[in-house]
């Protein structure tokens, strides 16, 4: 890794780990430059405006997530497992991770924003709720899961699931959201499963 | 209604409305005096401080929420029927209301912010997951419902299906939303249906 890239690399970490804090919209250049103790003009030339390095924040938590979530379920077999694979590493995420948080919280500042963040928000949106339908449609093909499972809707729902953990968990800090999430998929898989 | 009360109203109102579109923690006494065209030792005379705006405009949201949701839930007959009509008036307020949107918003701003405004985020969600539970239980009593239902992880599994919904019909402009929210809804049901 160049000079470049590493330093690159520790200034997105630090940048999600704040806009997990202060929100995606709160992030700027001034501010991650002062918890970095970097010159302004320095990150400036990295990031070139504060809606790129947003972007690029949503893209290392978007490369955090493929990597913790997406990778492993498609390395685990086709079907039940592989979905159960994939809730494991989101749950993993959501529970430990900033990556993870800085979608949900960025979804309410940039949802009547219209703009460059809000087109990406929407774009990895989407990609992850296809991943999610082909994993499941992989499920159907293979005959694990029922031949009248919509995928797309098992996609919805299971986001749904994921949500509604991330409020138990980080606004009520409720103990028993994780169990609570693991019974919601359960319920989830049960419905498709033949 | 008095002069102040009437004031007070008109102003919650547009506060409410501004909350929706730049989070609640954006919400100031300064910027809602402009908004309102009012001085702001007018407002300031209204509210004190910023959390307390913060709280009132949550208070706001919490009477419109409960009038729109759960007072026509209550008044419809037990179990099955009463559940349903809770989840139209919540759909219909996270359609078309910027009420129910400012708890969606003000989650991911505060969570992280411990606080009165966090405190009352908090009981308010934990009320609203009791009265679903409560209605829940009737149904269960009522013998519309299996015995074996667990009424809190419906109203957990309940408040996901609605986080979804909120997702996809603000960020995503989703036309299914509501159709996708519908469906899953009734397979919550179906599932707890005697």
């Amino acid at each position: 890794m160049s000079k470049g890239a590493a330093t690159r690399e520790a200034v997105l970490e630090q940048a999600v780990e704040m806009a997990n804090r202060v929100g995606l919209a709160g992030l700027t250049i001034g501010s991650l430059a002062e918890r970095m103790e970097m010159s302004k003009s320095g990150l400036f030339a990295h990031f070139r405006s504060k809606e790129a390095l947003q972007r690029q924040v949503l893209a290392y938590a978007r490369e955090r997530f493929i990597e913790q979530a997406i990778r492993p379920a498609l390395a685990t077999a086709r079907g039940e497992p592989r979905v159960r694979r994939l809730f494991e590493g989101w749950l993993a995420c959501a529970r430990d991770g900033a990556a993870g948080c800085v979608f949900f919280s960025a979804t309410s500042e940039f949802d009547d924003q219209p703009g460059t963040v809000r087109d990406q928000l929407t774009s990895d949106h989407r990609d992850l709720m296809d991943s999610i339908a082909q994993m499941v449609r992989g499920g159907v093909r293979d005959g694990q899961l029922r031949p009248d499972t919509d995928p797309d809707q098992f996609a919805y729902d299971l986001h749904g699931v994921m949500l509604a953990y991330f409020y138990a968990h980080r606004l009520l800090r409720q103990p028993d959201a994780e169990a609570r999430a693991r019974r919601a998929f359960d319920t989830l898989l049960a419905a498709v499963r033949i």
